[in-house]
């Protein structure tokens, strides 16, 4: 009876001492959200980054004054250091608007269809090229395909996002192998250009470039078309031999110099467990950048700004940084990781916000196979604290490009994640613009990303700790 | 022993029973997401209502085309009956553009301030009144001042919406007394105009129009300013004694016949049990009254279509109701509700759809007490099948306007609960127009709907049920 009376009180106090934490933590939470929704920034700032900078896509002159704004930024939020991280970065040019025409078609005639040339595709020269189409739904029609009957052919890439996919990035992963590898592998079968369906669930004229990869294979023409044109191309083609002229003027310029925008809180008691939080400052060429990704950047030193406004200071290491070159390349994730790494550093959470400026509906994770299962666990027991907010934390779903790298620190990957309904009417598309983000959405993101670095904070994440309340290396 | 085994058989086979129930349920419930965001019609009809209907406030050549326009659709979605039910609406008129003026301010001169007369409004007549303004900031502030103090005056209302407020639905119940309470208690008190800071969370230059009740009291002209004109206001009488020009010639005409438009499948089994799914037909006069409420009116009548897509055939009698004035007086409402009680209808529950076409984040309900415990804790376990799609019923929260009135049959009230970040960015407004709404927000929005309209039906939702498997009357 004894012993039992003896659990009991344990049981009994740590039940009340854990009530008091949740009820501080709930405080301090709320006092975030608050905070985000009406002193916030990052609207204001990605009003700036959007209108006075503007398009930014690597080695442009746009991606070096979004440089210069970050640093700027930074120097006013009160971090114990700020530095730039150099990176070589490739740089690849649009030049003149594209062409992308059916050529003399029984049914229409010539008809020009809205298209963007993919990053890295290759060029037509100024002259052009025409050739016959080859329409496949997918990678695998076109790995079907004997060779002889793509070479000299333009191959139309043509398979729609799944508009039954809920999760709107889900349709997105299922089609997009073919804008980012359908060009590399027609050009293996001796295509001369390829046309790619535009990455998105609307049916419009807005054609949406991205990253398309050669590695080793010399580099064809290879542009997105608008949904409303590829639906017209694939009727046609259904129906007569299309031949299509296409030409582009873009090149590929050496690579230059840029840098990642790094900020950092020593920690007051930990100060060798890292957490990050994060988006990246490049963006499309095309658009202002202002989903993919500003709101990203600017929520990111809202973490910071809310954490000066409420006046908290982090035990652990906060570092906020903004990848250069995530678009084409990741050459900024790749050195701060090298980097990282060499350094010895442990980060033990980072944070990337990278899929819009919408109402946060919670978060995706992934990590180390050592790891994951454990931290996920421990991060789990806040969705209570956050469920008030509509967000959750999700197991698995992965991160973000930028932190992914980060992996075998073996610390817990987390990517923001809103509501996707409308990011893939923008994306990489020249209608990525301020005035289609929502201040109020944009805000709650923010707060979202500031609470959750802030229960991660306050109760670290460490393999094997089961409470709240861990002890971790004091300085 | 024996009586253990015979209750550990039954529950073997009870959860067996409900495994299988639950796979179908899922399986039926992603076949109504996938067909509404396939083949939905809730956008192409909403771009139809919106275009070539419009503006549709009660009484209006608009309101009247609104109800052929439901009517006709009704007409082919293979309804068992369709009918018009009459109302007698009030005829409210907005007249020439209103006139809010700063007259001969000392910093500021004379200046214009965007407004909207509320509906109800009395109006000054052609030559308009000067008079000067008196602030408040909640309507226990001007309950708190003398009647010397307000008579002669144009009281301002110029208390906000709580920012913090995640749900804005809740900043809105807040402030929202001050347009529909305030003019008339100021006109008690001797005020000679009232005018209202926009019900929205933005700062800007667009002025929220809404109903304001006036009773027994005559009308005084009584305006909506927008959030900017507001805050300019504010600070002026803040500084010096300010005077306002009010100009509206709105006028209130006799009331008009009108209808609620009806359709009506008879259910197969349980025909005396309605399930009632509806919106609002009418609408503001500024806009073209596009999530507020053509989202609902097009999202109810595609509950219908997608049943009849995916061939479901309901077991109860499901009613899709269209109402009209919900805006001002709700006449449609009561007459709906009336009716129903005079023949002893028992709706078992109603869905309205009235916050907008964005992205549902899941229900909100409310009840009669004498049932309202029982019927939430059954609605309650179909989360787990409603949680894939983001959604989750809540416990409490309201229903809608319209059909809260029917509390009295005891059913389970429900509203579609959207993301509600951007609502008040419209409402009321003339910016509530189709290119504001995300053609898969609003069919997700459909398919949630439809989701719980289905599982209702399949499963009844009767006060003292335990089972999912609830048989009610026969036919």
């Amino acid at each position: 009876m004894r012993r039992f009376s003896f659990l009991l009180v344990i049981s009994l106090f740590s039940s009340v001492q854990l009530a008091a934490q949740t009820d501080e933590d709930a405080f301090q939470i709320k006092k975030i959200f608050d905070t985000s929704l009406t002193e916030g920034k990052a609207y204001d700032w990605l009003y700036d980054l959007t209108h006075n900078v503007g398009a930014r896509l690597s080695g442009s002159p746009g991606a070096a004054a979004a440089v210069e704004f970050g640093k700027q930024v930074f120097d006013t939020l009160g971090f114990d250091k700020v530095y730039l991280q150099e990176c070589m970065v490739p740089h690849w040019e649009r030049g003149e608007p594209e062409v992308v025409k059916v050529v003399n078609s029984e049914t229409m005639g010539s008809v020009d269809l809205n298209a963007l040339a993919l990053g890295f595709s290759g060029a037509t020269g100024p002259a052009g090229l025409t050739a016959e189409v080859i329409k496949v739904n997918s990678l695998e029609e076109l790995r079907a395909l004997d060779d002889a009957a793509v070479a000299g052919k333009i191959v139309f890439f043509n398979g729609p996002m799944d508009p039954t996919q809920v999760n709107t990035f889900s349709a997105y992963g299922g089609a997009v192998g073919q804008r980012s590898r359908g060009p590399r592998e027609s050009a293996q079968k001796g295509a001369v250009g390829a046309v790619v369906r535009s990455m998105t669930l609307k049916l419009d004229d807005v054609p949406h470039s991205g990253g398309t990869n050669f590695e080793d294979v010399a580099p064809i023409p290879a542009l997105a078309i608008s949904t409303k044109a590829a639906n017209l191309l694939s009727t046609l083609v259904d129906n007569e031999p299309v031949r299509l002229y296409l030409r582009t003027t873009c090149k590929r310029l050496s690579d230059k110099v840029s840098y990642n925008v790094v900020g950092e809180i020593t920690g007051r008691e930990f100060p060798d467990e890292i957490i990050l939080v994060g988006g990246h400052l490049d963006s499309w060429d095309v658009s202002q950048g202002a989903h993919d990704d500003g709101a990203g950047c600017v929520q990111s030193m809202d973490v910071i700004h809310i954490f000066n406004l409420i006046g908290y200071k982090p035990k652990r290491t906060l570092r906020c940084v903004l990848f250069m070159n995530e678009e084409n390349g990741q050459e900024g994730a790749k050195v701060y990781t090298n980097t990282s790494n060499a350094n010895n550093e442990h980060h033990i959470a980072a944070l990337e916000s990278d899929r819009g400026g919408f109402t946060p509906r919670g978060f995706t994770t992934e990590g180390h196979d050592e790891t994951y299962k454990d931290l996920i666990k421990q991060a789990k027991r806040w969705d209570v604290l956050l469920q008030p907010y509509g967000l959750i934390i999700n197991a698995g779903g992965g991160s973000g490009a930028d932190i992914s790298r980060l992996r075998s620190q073996k610390g817990l990957l987390i990517g923001l994640l809103p509501d996707s309904q409308r990011y893939f009417d923008f994306h990489h598309a020249a209608n990525d613009n301020f005035d289609k983000v929502n201040k109020r959405e944009l805000q709650l993101g923010a707060g979202a990303m500031t609470a959750l670095i802030y229960l991660i904070d306050h109760y670290g994440l460490t393999p094997g700790a089961d409470t709240g309340t861990h002890k971790g290396k004091k300085k």
